[in-house]
């Protein structure tokens, strides 16, 4: 069987978001992507089956292109999704699809998450993006790899960094995690529904008429950037270092 | 005893709304209707019987009009809407009547749900309707059969399938869904109590003045429409098929 | 000791408050009275004591006066204001102050609740009603019962039946509920919060511009007539009967 | 090993902070400050550990200048905060960071919480006070005592008294709480959350248009006043006495 440690590595981070509440029913997905070999390889759930009764063996191997190269049952039908972003973003190594409620509400809202504070600003390095919806061609051309599509192209247009803003919500669905791991990539599932639901109350707040304070694009700039950097960058003192 | 196996479907429905937390104390109820027979029979609960202590022999026999066939207890005070969705709806299979808390709030603000996301458009074929209020002739006449009426009236005037839209919030009450069995009506309340929760908080998102996206109608009837056909339609490519 | 059968039934109803999560720490209590004397005797709860702890013995027992006849610890320094309550209300035989979150979050907006649905309307006949704020003179006197006597005072001059209309919100504070019994008032402190929980989601709901349907003063009087009438007038259809 | 007593304390107030949800991940930390010696000790939890693991060995003890007096681990990376709130509040013997989720939204808001309800009055005298956002300035020289230094600057402002008023909310941040004890500080953090529960719900209930009764700036003095004087001050009736 191929890729014994990273079938596990994703079995685990496919039980996480059941565990963690990230998705109810079967809507979400985990993979990862073994870049050591010739040709890259993609461990991915199977498509529609219960994260109780997963097993290594019931995980799926494609190639980058969503070949089965290894695995009896049908891949998640998020497949084309995940290969695309691996193709463009060599630099992540996971990928995870959740339905996470307050994350889902802001993706159906068609609004970006304002970085309204420092958690945010710990994890993700600016607002999280909301991709356009896609277009009636993109929808009925391929469905799957154009959400991956209308991700990187927001991407590409502000210019954004996918290790410095692992996630995206897709317009009118729901949210595209990621991370250098599997593990990695559903804490950055778990802490982006954190921060949308802290996020939506923070917006309400903002509602009534007596609010002052921080301004509706988020904190300070000099606030978020000095926690991100004293998170992730050279001078970290977050930890045990 | 008639109808043993449709009474242990229906007994694990009823179960499942409480385990499900989809009804607190005794306000929900589920049914099933075996239309083999030479007479349709539906079983349906008991009325004011607790989850916890309910077993198959508890469970009542009816004919489509309502008349007890067998069973000691009094049926569920909504039976008469059950046989009225029966008679009206032949596709249908079982019905199940919730309080779950989401989906009651929309109930009792008078407001279908739009179709917001993914979720939804994998499984109701468009908004879940919202019936109009009954009037004071029909609640004086006969309140619960009159449920069913106004139900069946808003399918009608909106040509509605209830196979492809399998549920509805009936005004200032509460919803009724349904299935092909007992199982599947649960599944689609539970799926309703969630796109109701994820649709409440995206329609507060909108109310600031910031967003943008997707319009308040829905996502576009092209990516909703993928969605239901993927799942439901002839060339389905969700599971493992 | 006296009255142990009711040391028993305010003890469990002091447990349950605990249970079904109606006040955090110590914000609550429960009392029962006993009619059946020469002189009527009230079991309350004492002050500030955790109810995991709570024996029957810890009970204190006074008179109508608020006048203790039994038990060593201090009662609920919300005493005057059940004793008030039993002194107007004769019908009424428990009374249970919460500060469950919903009822509590309408309590604080001095909003009453409307009735919006058939589930309020199976156990309140009418809307929550809230009193006034105490004034500066009635708090300088004697804040506790003056808390009694808002209380009354809003019910006299809507002429409600507080058999009918089992609790009410404290403007600024919390909600008291009552009931027969004290099981029974404690179900109805239950209820309340589910109502309340319901009733802030559909208010918010209607924010939007695109709502329609029942009106902000509630569903049509003459369905929560019915729903109210069906459980509680003399020809009830529900439950076993 | 120095203080062990205070480590118990803290460590307990760490595990209590994860136990009651305050914190997610290890978004969180307590400490206490011992000033019976020639020179004041700060016990608190070191940065990114575990609470689940965390043993009284693994608490840093410093000086209220922040050196590490003993202990092989990095101190939580809000010590500098901890100690300056030491160092200017000499009334008070712990502090607690968490991130709970109402209370971090009110601060993401930018908004104080008012005084909507008797439960706030028992607890905080007045309402729950915000800082002013760091200046650039403020977050480029030192980060973390800033906002120990915008949180005195509020309280000096102001005119509160630390004791009567056990917290605050840094804007875009999240609350820092405190009190005599460790275990008095997770209370109030604990209440914290409960109240800006509340809180945000009243607030949102007043977004209507039919709301009335008690005013924005939440319930009379001579109410709140009652409720803090009845808890806290020389003739106090709550409780045991």
């Amino acid at each position: 069987m191929l890729l014994a440690d990273l079938r596990l590595q994703v079995l685990r981070a496919n039980q996480e978001i059941a565990r963690r509440g990230l998705a109810p029913h079967t809507f979400g997905n985990a993979s990862g992507v073994d870049r050591s070999g010739s040709e890259p390889l993609v461990v991915i759930k199977p498509s529609g089956v219960d994260y109780a009764t997963l097993t290594p063996a019931d995980l799926v191997v494609t190639d980058l292109d969503g070949k089965v190269v290894e695995g009896a049952l049908r891949p998640s039908s998020d497949l084309d999704t995940h290969t695309y972003l691996y193709r463009e973003f060599p630099q992540i190594g996971a990928v995870v699809h959740t339905h996470s409620e307050f994350a889902t509400s802001w993706a159906q809202a068609g609004r970006p998450i304002p970085c309204l504070g420092t958690t945010h600003a710990d994890y993700f390095h600016g607002p999280v993006p909301v991709t356009d919806p896609l277009t009636a061609e993109e929808v009925a051309e391929a469905y799957v790899r154009n959400t991956g599509a209308v991700i990187v192209r927001r991407f590409r247009a502000e210019g954004l960094d996918p290790i410095a803003v692992p996630g995206v919500l897709v317009s009118g669905h729901a949210p595209f995690v990621w991370g250098k791991t599997p593990a990695e990539a559903v804490e950055h599932a778990d802490v982006l529904e954190y921060i949308a639901r802290l996020a939506f109350r923070s917006v309400l707040l903002r509602l009534g008429p007596d609010h002052s304070g921080v301004s509706d694009s988020g904190i300070p700039l000099y606030v978020s950037e000095h926690h991100y950097q004293r998170k992730h960058g050279p001078r970290a003192t977050y930890g045990q270092g």
